[in-house]
């Protein structure tokens, strides 16, 4: 089974003759989709082959196993968290600024890569790998957490509110944009960015 | 299979002689959370079956279908959460008080009523009962767009933020609880509606 390298990733989705070849990056996609209408679970390899329109055996030529696609999937996510969280932590600004950029930044994440993150936000820890997407994303949650902490103690954030919750509201906020964000209705990426980091820190109120 | 009456609802999982007996309430209670941990799909009444520890036949004895545990379920969740909005919506006060109690009052149903609401919030839209159900869920969402708007144009909320996003992501803030809510650890409700309520409106900066 040979490896075709398609650049666009709606060439597999193309009529083409013979069977269809992928390349690394769409057959990923393919997955993913698949996994987060199905459920990761209760998608076999077989329903994969399926969607793929490939065998299993040619599924197999491309990656390991049905975890694989899914460590892959979640790295994805997890890479363009993590390299939001340690650019801004690199900076020289104070807490309630590296707060802001770092919701500025996972918002444009979860639009950028959003069935990745998806998928991720979904998971029921089922595996080892599962497992371990957890425990970093459960990292960036307590980074969070800690800057809440260290913006309250110095004065820069009220704290007449619950320092767990807080964060945790703030980056439910963030995830929920997965759920109901269509980019042809909700507007451009900024503004969404934006209205986050603005009701979070300053609030709604005219 | 006679119809046991209990009244608590951890009644039914002690040991009993013989077969054990549910009411409708614990019987809901226990087909609600196999729901949530193998996703309604998933569940068949087999499944439903072992997790009571009855046949498929008595628990015919107490409900029609699958689909109508479902709808009783998300009956729960969707009443209790209306009744928020009819008793806000009948008051007299302005635009951002109604989304303050709003807020608020979905906060304690979230609490009060999680599996039900977990449910309801994973929902697929797979068939005709799910599919009034999120009917239903979008009601809410534009009673809470409709608000948002009102404000901004009586000049309550600032109008530099997206009309449509702001009243998702602040649903979204509150629908995140159900994720992460651990009672003993996060506090009391009051203060965890408090902080939604003042992170919205007035902003986390001190």
């Amino acid at each position: 089974m040979p490896i075709e390298l398609n650049s666009s990733a709606d060439v597999a989705v193309a009529p083409r003759r013979g069977r269809p070849g992928y390349d690394r990056e769409t057959l990923l996609s393919v997955c993913v989709d698949v996994f987060n209408r199905h459920g990761y679970d209760a998608t076999s390899m077989g329903t994969l082959s399926k969607h793929l329109g490939i065998s299993k055996s040619a599924i197999y030529h491309h990656v390991e196993s049905k975890e694989a696609i899914l460590e892959q999937a979640l790295d994805r996510a997890l890479d363009a968290l993590e390299a939001v969280f340690e650019r801004v932590l690199a900076g020289g600004s104070g807490p309630v600024n590296k707060l802001e950029q770092i919701l500025d930044g996972s918002v444009h994440v979860l639009v950028d890569q959003m069935p990745y993150v998806t998928l991720l936000l979904r998971l029921r820890g089922n595996s080892e790998v599962e497992l371990a997407a957890l425990q970093r994303r459960r990292t960036l949650t307590r980074t969070v957490e800690e800057l809440v902490r260290q913006a309250q103690e110095e004065g820069e954030l009220r704290t007449d509110i619950s320092g767990r919750s807080a964060p945790r509201l703030m980056l439910g906020m963030v995830n929920s944009i997965v759920d109901w964000y269509q980019p042809e209705r909700s507007g451009a990426v900024d503004q969404l960015a934006d209205t986050v980091v603005k009701m979070v820190f300053s609030g709604l109120r005219a």
